[in-house]
């Protein structure tokens, strides 16, 4: 199974795709897709049109977004939910459920702990994905709701499979 | 000229279009695009496909979106986001360029005064558009957004022409 994760913003919008098999994982691609400064509808667009052809070229089986920080600086929280509509949409266009995990979900799945630096995920990313060259932070993030996605539906799934065993 | 406005909503998002000959204004169409309860990237799933649709079938030549009010809820200021980057996206897709008008100045423009009550607005959209039917307050609200771009873009017209002329 193949799974997006997508780490939202509207100057750099972060993807990676792993391959998830069971317990193994491996990388697939990751990448940042950006937005030169300009009419904020031409950069929704330029977003819009290099995460789809995103899409288009790896054809993921399931997609994840990061839960957005709502902090107090308002412009912020908006500039963000307009990229973050965006990072939503184009996974649903190619018919895909978009799960989303909070910040601190991911951080417990991919480190362990909910309050880890953005080192030690970048260094967990790399000993799960051996060999992966990463590009830059905000691809290092993605790929880490891409891991905690793949991890969550492992367990959905595994959950499911015992309760059809058990015949529940 | 064909003018698009809208008003940007997760649940609700309302559309308007007119007609701007000079100084003259015509009614379109106006509507709403609603987005029912469930997955967010459903939801804003569905407000690209309905307002595609009324781009596609309406062919506007301009659009304007509201600037979104940005309060203290975080979280509802978030939800607009996402909403207002499809309500951005999907003009900018038809090749438009896409206005942003404060609130107050929408007021301004088309009742004169920047704290008019929702009333009011209603009002003054129905008597510049004789005989309109307005299919709810947030399609009425997009159909004053589509008046100020109007006004705005026919004085930023006078300003160049008289510019031109005066071989500035």
């Amino acid at each position: 199974m193949r799974v997006l994760g997508i780490d939202p913003g509207l100057r750099n919008l972060g993807w990676g795709i792993i391959e998830s098999d069971g317990a193994r994982l491996r990388h697939v691609a990751n990448g940042v897709c950006k937005s030169a400064p300009g009419a904020l509808s031409g950069r929704l667009l330029q977003l819009f049109e290099q995460l789809s052809h995103v899409v288009e070229n790896f054809a993921p089986d399931a997609a994840a977004v990061e839960q957005t920080f709502v902090n107090k600086d308002g412009v912020g929280t908006l500039k963000l939910g307009q990229a973050r509509g965006i990072a939503m949409l184009v996974p649903a266009r190619a018919g895909l459920e978009v799960g989303e995990y909070a910040p601190n979900t991911i951080k417990k799945t991919v480190v362990g702990v909910g309050h880890a630096a953005k080192q030690q995920i970048d260094h967990m990313v790399r000993l799960q994905l051996p060999g992966v060259r990463i590009e830059g932070p905000d691809a290092a993030d993605a790929l880490a709701i891409a891991i905690c996605h793949a991890f969550h539906m492992r367990n959905a799934g595994h959950l499911s499979h015992a309760l059809a065993k058990a015949g529940a």
